[in-house]
């Protein structure tokens, strides 16, 4: 049997899963997440399939820090005898730069994780800080990372370049990525499993952090996100695609640094900024529905865009044959599905109003749809799961 | 009768149009071009509709000698008698930020002009020198500048808004406008008289400069050039869609600072960057055929990137009944028209390729095909004449 435990990390939020592999079986242990890690106080929701939830607070420094408290709570309730019995844990992990793929957190990880940390600012130093303190704290404990880009690795060059100078992309990296690879994959698999011969599918990932993947015969074969996840469409502070040209006029107009313009186009823009209202899109759509012209330009905006990228991604596949909606925002919000699907009856795709108004998985456009849309949950911690136990028994 | 004399200006090139109206009658009385502009020695010739065409040499200093030189070569060849026959010159004139349309060029078009100069840095000084020296020259000279972002005011707000602090809109003007204005609106206008019932029309004008634009019952609703001319597709050496947060490690690992790395992006990138090989599209694609894979790169990417935009723009427009490719590329690559249509046949686009390998204006997809597809050469100087005759009629 193999234990595997999953971590999703965000600035002060600690998410994980642990499973529990046997042959073709895999099951859910425990679910949890740990918020206001790094406060005084953090907030913890554990729980286990038996219906359990335990509900507490305690102080948590950092990400190390959590793993090891969320170890002790589910060797306390029985879940794991000692550090012996788990496999492995597994990250998550965002930009692995030359790295891709199911990877051995080691140093040379580590070391191309940090070289390419300009890239994802936001994200990148997380991980890097828990691998680094649980490595410390529990030197015998195997850690794998499974890296958002890796799902994009089929896509093809020529779609990845940037018209830049070419040793900027040989020696410095300088390509689109693409993120969300867990997710991407996830999706892919599903409708591969739900609609067999939907060869053409185009997934949007729709939460705090956005992207939308074409995916052709199960390969992503184009994404949204680039170099960096400041890129594609706007998310929900940060700004999505943008100009380089523009940074000096911003910068000379109110006298900023480049550092400090980056860092607003990365925490004050996207819906946040555009709105002035919220980085959430429920409060950003209520206020435009209370009359406010930003929030409702800002929704507008971001309806336009995941509009676009499905056009563009549409031409890529040479036609489509499944549209899905994931992510917290693309599962919930049937106002969003609505005004991105009203632009598509050229594809075919008819959009089922009743269906799209309900909840849960399932398909929301019409019977003679041309293209069957999708609204499903999503589930990334399961992909990385899977590819750590993969990554585990090659070795 | 109006007489107007029309400048499309670059770095070192002047080229004009001399136009006389009467009534509905629209007349070129004489065509020119000058090369090596600020050199020791200009070529110049001035071709007339009877067919003579003057070729000489003589050192030419600045876009206002130039124009002082062909007035004078004019009046000489009896195709003007003075200046007061003059009704006013015009300016194919590129960022005019909050001003748009035709305007009359005084101390205010100049003072917006070079506050947006930021943005338009390779092309708004060329306009403004020429513009003062002009007025200096010839004090009692109406001067008019059509402004190349005009056509494109009718593109709705969601989709010229950036995901940034919305006050970086209003106070700055950071969003998108789009350039090549005047060739967008000739071939909108153009395909409306061939093509009659054709709504929805994607116009990509591809040259050493290209952008593409959707136009839904005549009116610009998408172009892809944004703020800057370095935005949208990649052109002969200016970058395209690029991220700003890839500026910082490009900075950090060569050592630039942040103007030499725009200067990159906006002199040595493009399919010159990319290929390595040249900034014209014939000799990348000879090196391409001759198996340089950096330059089958290039040529790759820029088809892949139009073949997205297209597709963009369809979902924009709902569907299309128009696709024309124009502008020194457009017209004259069948190899780059068929690559990039052989993808969109999911729009029931099927192109002729007999019809696809000749040469001069007409359709060139096949009596089946439900989207209608031309190759037409653009006339962006006497866009900008009519502009001007009419601004004139209504003063």
């Amino acid at each position: 049997m193999d234990k595997i435990f999953i971590m999703n990390l965000g600035t002060t939020s600690f998410k994980f899963k642990f499973y529990a592999f046997e042959g073709e079986n895999c099951d859910v242990l425990a679910t949890g997440e740990l918020e206001s890690v790094g406060a005084a106080m953090s907030h913890y929701e554990i729980s286990y399939p038996d219906g359990r939830t335990i509900v507490d607070d305690t102080p948590i420094a950092d990400h190390g820090a959590a793993f090891a408290h969320c170890f002790a709570i589910l060797q306390r309730d029985g879940i794991i005898r000692d550090l012996d019995e788990m496999s492995a844990v597994g990250y998550k992990a965002v930009h692995g730069g030359n790295l891709s793929g199911t990877c051995l957190v080691d140093d040379a990880l580590i070391a191309e994780m940090e070289r390419v940390t300009p890239l994802a600012p936001a994200h990148n130093p997380i991980y890097l800080n828990a691998m680094k303190d649980i490595r410390k704290r529990f030197p015998g404990l195997i850690q794998v990372a499974r890296f958002e880009t890796s799902f994009h690795g089929s896509i093809p060059e020529k779609r990845v370049t940037y018209g830049v100078p070419y040793q900027w992309k040989e020696e410095l990296g300088i390509r689109r990525y693409g993120f969300h690879g867990s997710s991407h994959q996830y999706i892919s698999q599903t409708v591969a499993r739900l609609q067999p011969g939907a060869r053409r599918i185009i997934n949007c990932h729709l939460g705090g952090s956005s992207s939308i993947c074409a995916v052709l015969d199960g390969k992503s074969v184009a994404t949204s996100m680039g170099a960096t996840l400041q890129s594609g469409l706007f998310n929900n502070n940060r700004v999505g695609d943008f100009e380089p040209f523009c940074l000096k006029p911003i910068m000379e107009h109110y006298g900023y640094t480049l550092d400090e313009t980056l860092n607003i186009l990365s925490k004050k823009s996207g819906l946040l900024g555009l709105s002035g209202v919220s980085n959430d899109l429920r409060l950003v759509m209520e206020a435009a529905d209370a009359g406010n012209k930003n929030a409702q330009l800002a929704v507008d905006t971001l309806c336009d865009n995941i509009l676009g990228y499905i056009g563009m991604y549409a031409a890529y596949l040479n036609g489509l044959d499944a549209l899905v909606f994931t992510g917290g925002i693309g599962t919930n919000s049937d106002v969003l599905r609505k005004k991105v699907c009203e632009n598509l009856s050229y594809l075919g795709l008819e959009l089922d109003e009743e269906k799209n108004a309900q909840r849960g998985d399932g398909i929301i456009s019409t019977d003679t749809s041309k293209v069957t849309v999708w609204r499903l949950k999503t589930d990334e911690e399961s992909v990385v799961a899977g590819c750590v136990r993969e990554f585990l028994n090659a070795q």
